[in-house]
Parts: C-alpha cells; structure tokens; sequence
C-alpha cells in the first residue's frame, strides 16, 4: 500500500483528491476497486468512467467532470498509466549468486552483485556485469559481454561474444548471435560464407520471446539504444536498428538493411535486403517492403481480407490487370476518334 | 498386436470381414503390409485402394466394392482413421518421479504421479498436478499451476503464474506468459508498460514448437479449452481465442484481439488489434485482417503467386489503379455525350 | 598467420602478387589493413577499391587494372571470399568428452571422439556418431541418431528417433521432429492424429535458428542432402525438400508439399499444403503459393509497399475490381455500338 499523492508526485501528474488514499494496484475501469488506481487512455471506455469503484483514475483534464473519485490529471494518460503501473508493478529485486546448478566456466566473470539461476551456462571468457540476472536455462557462450542491470529472463542464448548493452531485457527462447545466412553458390550445392562479426545490442534495448538476431558476416549487427522489439522477429545480419525504434512480433528483416530512429514496423512486416530507412519511417502491419524509402513517412503493402467470394473476383480480375489497362487505353484512343468523327459532322 | 474386431468397437466402425486379423500399425494404401491398417480418407488415392496388401482398410461404404480385404466401414474417414491410429500409437506411459538433475524448488508442489526430467526447473510456488509430464530442459517459473495429465515435451517456457489446465500437450520451444509488447511513448524513447495479467490455457489445448503466449496487461491471455495451436505462432497480450478453435503455424494476433468457437486460421495469417470475430469465422492463409467482422464465414486477403513476368505487370498496373478508374469513368461520360450526340443526328 | 601463396593455392584462385604476404583475417575494403585479405564481389563497392589498405584483394580480372595492391583473381569472387574466409575463420575444433553436467542415458550410444556439453541431455537408444558437438542445453530425445561431424550449437531440440546425417549445423532453438498438426473434426472439437513418422535430415544440412520441423503422420519429413534452412522457418509434417535448395527466413511449408532441388525461396514464403514443385523453382520473398507450378522459373505473389496514402486508393479500388472490368467491357460493347452507328452515317 501506497498514498495517492506519494504516486501523483512520482508519475508527474497533479493530484485532485485526497493524497492519503492508500493504493496497492492498477486495474480497468470496470474491475478496479477502492484500492487500485485505473486510467482512461483510450476514448472507447469513456463509457465506463461514470461508474468505476476506483480509488483515483488517470485521466486528462477535460474527462475530470466525470470522474466520479480521486484523479490523477495528465496531459499524456499512456504515459501517465505507465508510469504509475511500473511503480505498483512487483520488484525485481533478486539475491545476488549463483544457483547450485549453474555452470560458470572458471574464466568467466561474474560480477558480485549478479544472480546466474538454475542449469544457466556461462562459458569461458564471458563477461557478467554488476545487477545482472540470468534466468534458469540461459546459455552465455564464451566471450559474450552483458552489461549492468539487464536481464535474460530464462532460456535465453547469447551466442560467442555478443555484446549486450545495460538495463536490456531478453525474453524466454531468443536468440541472440547465431550464424548469418551467408552461402556462395558452388558448382555443386552451397559454399558457407563464415559468420566473423558479432551483434551489438544497446542500453535499454528489449528483445521480445523466441526473436532470432543473427551475428554479421564480417562487420556488426546493431541494434541502438532504446530499441524495442517483440516476440518472433527475425533480424538478418548485417541489419542496423536506430535508437528507439519500435518493432511489432513477426517481422523480418533481411540482410544489410538500414532501419533509422523512430520507425515503427507493424506486425509481420517484411524488409528485403540491402534497402536504407531514415529515421521517422513506419510501415503498417504485413507490409512487404522491396525498395528503400528516403522520405519519412507512413509506408503499406499488403491487401486487407475480404470475404472470400469478393476476393475471388477482385484476385481473379488483377491476375489480368495489365489487359485491362490496355484494353483502356485503346477505349480511350477509340472515343477520342469518335469525338473527332461527330465533331466533324 | 490386436485383433481387428478390437480395433472396430474401440473406434466405432464397421467390421467387413475377419475381425481375428491381427494389426499393430496404421500405413498408408500403398505402404501398408498384412499386419497394418489402412485408410481412404482422400479420394485422390483411390487409385492405391485396389492394390493395396493392408491387413484392413478404413474408407467409407461406398468404396466397399473395391477394397480388396477387410474393411472398418464409417461415414467419416478422417476422424475413424484418428481413432485407430491413436489405439496403435506407442504409449506416452512413464514411471513417475523427479531426474536427479531436476531443480525442484523447496516450496514448488509437485504430485506423486508426476516426472519431471532432466534439467527441468520447478520453480518456488509452482503446481504440478497429478500424471503431469514435464520434459528435458523445461522451466516452470514461480506460481505457475499445471493440471492434471498435462505434458510439456521439452524445452518449455511457462512464465510466473501462468494456468495451464488439463490434458494440455505443450511442444518444445513454446513459451508461454512472457511480457505483452506494452509501451508508451515517452519524451525520448519508450516507458514500457508493466505485464500485469498473466495467460490461461484451458483443457485440452495443444500448443505447437516455439509458439509465443505473451501475458496479459491488467486482465489475462486467454485460450479456451479445445483450441490448437500449431508452431510458430505469436499471440499477444490480452487476445482471447474460443474453443475448438485451430489455427495453424505462424499466425500472428496482435493484442486484445478476440476469436470465436470453432474457427479456423490458414497458415500465415495476421490478425490487427483490438478485433472481434464470432463463432466460425475462417480465414484462408496470410490473410491479413485489419477490420472486425460480424458474420461466420470465410474471408481471405492475400495475393497468390504468378509467374513473375506476369506479377511485375498486374503490380505495376496495381499501383496506377486509382488513376485507371478515374480514366474509366471519364470515358464512361465521353462515351454518354457521345451517344446523345449520335442520337441526337 | 599464413602466407598469402597459401590461400591462393588451396581457394584455387590465380594469384597476382607477392605469395609471402602474410594475413591473417579477412574484412572489407574500407576496414581491412596489410593483415586482410578482402574482396570485391558486388560492383556497388568498386569506388572503394583504388583506397583499400589490404593486403591483397578478391576480384575478377577485370577490375585487376585498379587494384592497388597483391589480388587473388578469380571468376567467381563471391565463392573465392567464402572459402578464403573458411580458411581464415576460427577453427571449430573441440576436445571430446562429456561435461559433469551433461546427462548422458546409460543406454545412449555416444561415439569417443563426440562432446557433450554442459546440460545436454542424451536419452535412451540416442546415437551420437564421430565427432558431433552437441552445445549446452540441447535434448537429443530417445532413438535419435546424429551423424558424424554434426553440430548442434546450443539449446536444439531433437524429438525423439529423428535422423540427422553428417556435417550437418543447427544452431540454437530450432526444434526438429516435434508432432506435426494433425486434427480430425470430432463432434465436439478435434480428435489428434497420432504422428507416427519422424524427420530425416540428409548430409551438409544446415538449420536456422528456431527453424521447427514436425515429424510427418506416417511416412517421414525429408530434407535432402546440402539443403540450407535460415530462421524461424516452419516445415510442416511429410514435407519433403530437394538437394541444394536454400530456405530464406520465415518461410512456412504446409503438410505434404514437395520442393525439388535447386529451388530457393525467399524469406516469408508460404507454400499451401499438398503442392509439388520442380527442381529450380524459385520465390521471390513474401509470395503466397496456394497451386503447383511444373515448370522452372521465378514465381511471385504479393504487393510491394507504397506510400500509404496511394496504397489505400489502389485498395479500395482493388476490393471494386470486378465491377471495373465489367463497365470497361461495357464500354467497349457501346464503343463499338457507336462506331457502327457513325460509320453509318
């Protein structure tokens, strides 16, 4: 339990109400009740806000009519609502050390205030810095570096010497480092190209679960600070992701690509190879994006569900779309004879 | 080795024939020896049904005729065929127990009737129910419950306090309960939304290799009993998907999405946020979705392969379309002065 | 340290210059110093080449005149880099044994010369052959095979009985023989069909990170010798890919598809279930397949990304195809009519 004002104070907002009210959690408007704070970030539960048993609500001034309790008033409600989640939200906190079953390679170095949990594997020469915390399962292989306070939740592989900034959170089964997918073609089959660099991940960076991050054939993969990526991204090598750029699940991007700062991908958008971003580009869910983009901007590329019968027709009329254009064309050059022709009456 | 007779009333067929045979496996028309059953569930391998050297045939009684031995006779193939395979399948017995290598918390709840194997991690405050198998190198985080007659093959991740019913078969690399992609924008860069729900999976679901459950925000991930789910697929926070409902691998859900019962999702397929879809509602593979839509039935939205000299042309005639329209109904105009002109003579 | 005549003599390229140079590594033509080796495989990277500070160069004959340095002439510099950088790279040589904590089946066969790593698990009747590597935290499930000189880099799944041949790499998460998705409707949900086959891998296979590929329902899953699989591809049950082929990132194969050799798909191709494809037939990245083509070619199937504001006109006029072409058809119809009619006059 906290105080309402301890939490206005700490999130920025300004309080209207009483700042004793004790507060242990959030919650939604419909479910919360006297000891949560809920929020109003998005117009569609406006609905809701009348009748909600919350102790206070975040909310932006021009809603605070309506606020039937304490409010905690904010220009920005998502922010607001982040904010004061992450301060109920439970610790972290863990006691530093090392599980009985852990396997720490005698040349590694693992800072003392780090925790390497259950069956975890830190090999030769990696580097384990001070707050760490390596879940139960995570393999450090040797030579990778993971910088203070981040946090490799369980199951995490960081392949030999990739470099993990501070504060980067890394889900359950992603992987960080892996070979390239670099092949000359021989005269029979595939030559391997080896995978020589390594990744690069910044301070502050989250990797989402079973996300695949593939080392660089010679130079780095990169991805800046501030980045965030969801779960089940495929990021080739080579590739460089700018700082704070947001990346939604299922996306893949192939080799040698650019992504400047601030972009946002969407769902399962797909980047060919070798293409350049600059910052503030977005793509919408599912967009297949084959050349680069030098403007910012908002990019699309796909073709939204229809029922199925009406997507037949359209699908089968665009396999013959360039008869079509023609076909108009030479209607066009057809009526523009005609209208010369009765002019000419 | 059974008998066929067994065979027929465990599954519900109908004997044709000797049902003193002995079986033990289920082959397919054109593999099958005397000892295996067989079955005609696609009538594009009819062809294989006159000479096949089953012991026994599945099909239905229409092609009775030309089986050319014994047959279990049933108006729905596909599912008899199931039955029987499941009757000769190798048993998933085990002797309970814990592998000396298991890490098993002092304050984790683990039934007598249960294994957990090699390497896997139990951690503080989890259950594991009765008959509860739990495979090489799985992790079971605090707090999260399994029920009975689960199994987890290997290699998975359940989050803290996720709730895994009963019957519930779980593939290697899944990770169940990991945090929600929730950000909000902040002054520079992102404040990360704390996951605060967790993922609860109901009875008799099947969850495929590196499948990804992220948590809920506030409220829980939901999967409803009977639901399955093929590999490589990503559900995000707070999405609920209704009963008996199947989708196939590497769909991807963005959050607080909801499916009905009894629906199906092609291969590939990527659902928007915040949707709704009701009872039987079908989407054919990679079908992108970007709207709710109300009525049962089959949507699609994709664009199927050509041969790419033919593609280049219909795009590069997709991206003018606007402009052909306009120019269509242009013309359309020309062509009515026209007529009253040429009537007007 | 080895002497550039060295290289020249075991890559098979013609060597121009000074063989006593020593290198050491290899790097690209802005990076490299007098102890690399680099390359000039993409004309992209040819206004580099007069500055390059290496210690030899990779290139055609026709780019010796601008070399300023020794060279290593070839007709192929993308191949000669990859096995200029094979000779170079580190080597992976191991010591074999077995880690204290690797978990080893008294009834697993492992060969002398193969390694064990940390909290690797082995289970009854698996077969490790001559020098395999087998990296922490991998399950090699009971009756597995893998043959001599295969890698599994860390954390891999390999389901029970599965059969992978020789030099063969996986690297971590991928998952290799879990149950492939197969339901029969029931009259209340899904009956499992019991998958009963297994995967076979053939020789000089490589496999991606958190590639999933599920054992077939009778007969096997087949991925023929020298295939080539990147990232968090998705083989479904009784696929089967030809020698040679390489698989980009995120491509998804539906149940029972056949690939020939040679072909290559681009990253996030989805390939429908029950399709046969020739040897050397090639997707272009993102294409949906949903029917067989016979012939050898480049195939295509999607909707590269636009600007947004003109990809949401062409799509609303795309969902309004049918109607277009059928009022262009009329047009023509009354075009005709009138020029009839004026020709009359």
């Amino acid at each position: 339990m906290v105080r309402l004002g301890w939490i206005a104070q700490q999130s920025g907002a300004e309080l209207h109400g009483d700042g004793e009210i004790p507060v242990s959690r959030i919650d939604t408007l419909v479910d919360a009740d006297a000891s949560a704070i809920s929020f109003l970030t998005n117009p569609h539960y406006k609905k809701h806000l009348a009748e909600t048993r919350a102790g206070a609500v975040i909310l932006a001034r021009e809603h605070l009519d309506d606020c039937p309790c304490a409010a905690l008033l904010t220009d920005d409600p998502q922010l607001c609502y982040a904010r004061v989640a992450a301060l109920l939200a439970p610790s972290d906190e863990f006691t530093p050390g090392r599980h009985d079953s852990a396997v720490v390679d005698a040349d590694a170095t693992v800072d003392a205030s780090a925790w390497i949990g259950p069956t975890a594997v830190i090999e030769a020469g990696a580097i384990i810095g001070p707050g760490v915390f390596v879940g139960p399962g995570c393999v450090v292989a040797r030579g990778a570096r993971v910088g203070a306070g981040s946090r490799l939740v369980s199951r995490v592989t960081l392949c030999h010497d990739v470099v993990i900034g501070e504060r980067v959170l890394i889900h359950p089964g992603a992987v960080i480092g892996a070979d390239g997918f670099g092949l000359a073609r021989a005269a029979e089959g595939w030559q391997k190209i080896p995978q020589l660099g390594t990744v690069r991940i910044g301070d502050d960076v989250e990797i989402g679960a079973n996300t695949t991050i593939d080392r660089g054939a010679i130079r780095d993969t990169i991805i800046e600070r501030g980045a965030k990526l969801d779960n089940q991204i495929q990021i080739a090598h080579n590739v460089r992701i700018g700082e704070h750029t947001a990346i939604a699940a299922c996306v893949g991007i192939s080799g040698s690509t650019t992504v400047g700062r601030n972009c946002t991908l969407g769902g399962g958008v797909g980047l060919a190879g070798h293409l350049e971003f600059g910052d503030n580009t977005h793509f919408t869910g599912q967009s297949l994006v084959t050349r680069s983009f030098s403007e910012p901007g908002l990019y699309s590329g796909n073709m939204p569900a229809l029922p199925n019968r009406e997507w037949r027709k359209a699908v089968a009329r665009f396999r013959h779309l360039d008869e079509m254009a023609r076909k108009v064309n030479r209607l066009e050059r057809e009526i523009q004879e005609l209208q010369r022709r009765t002019k000419g009456d």
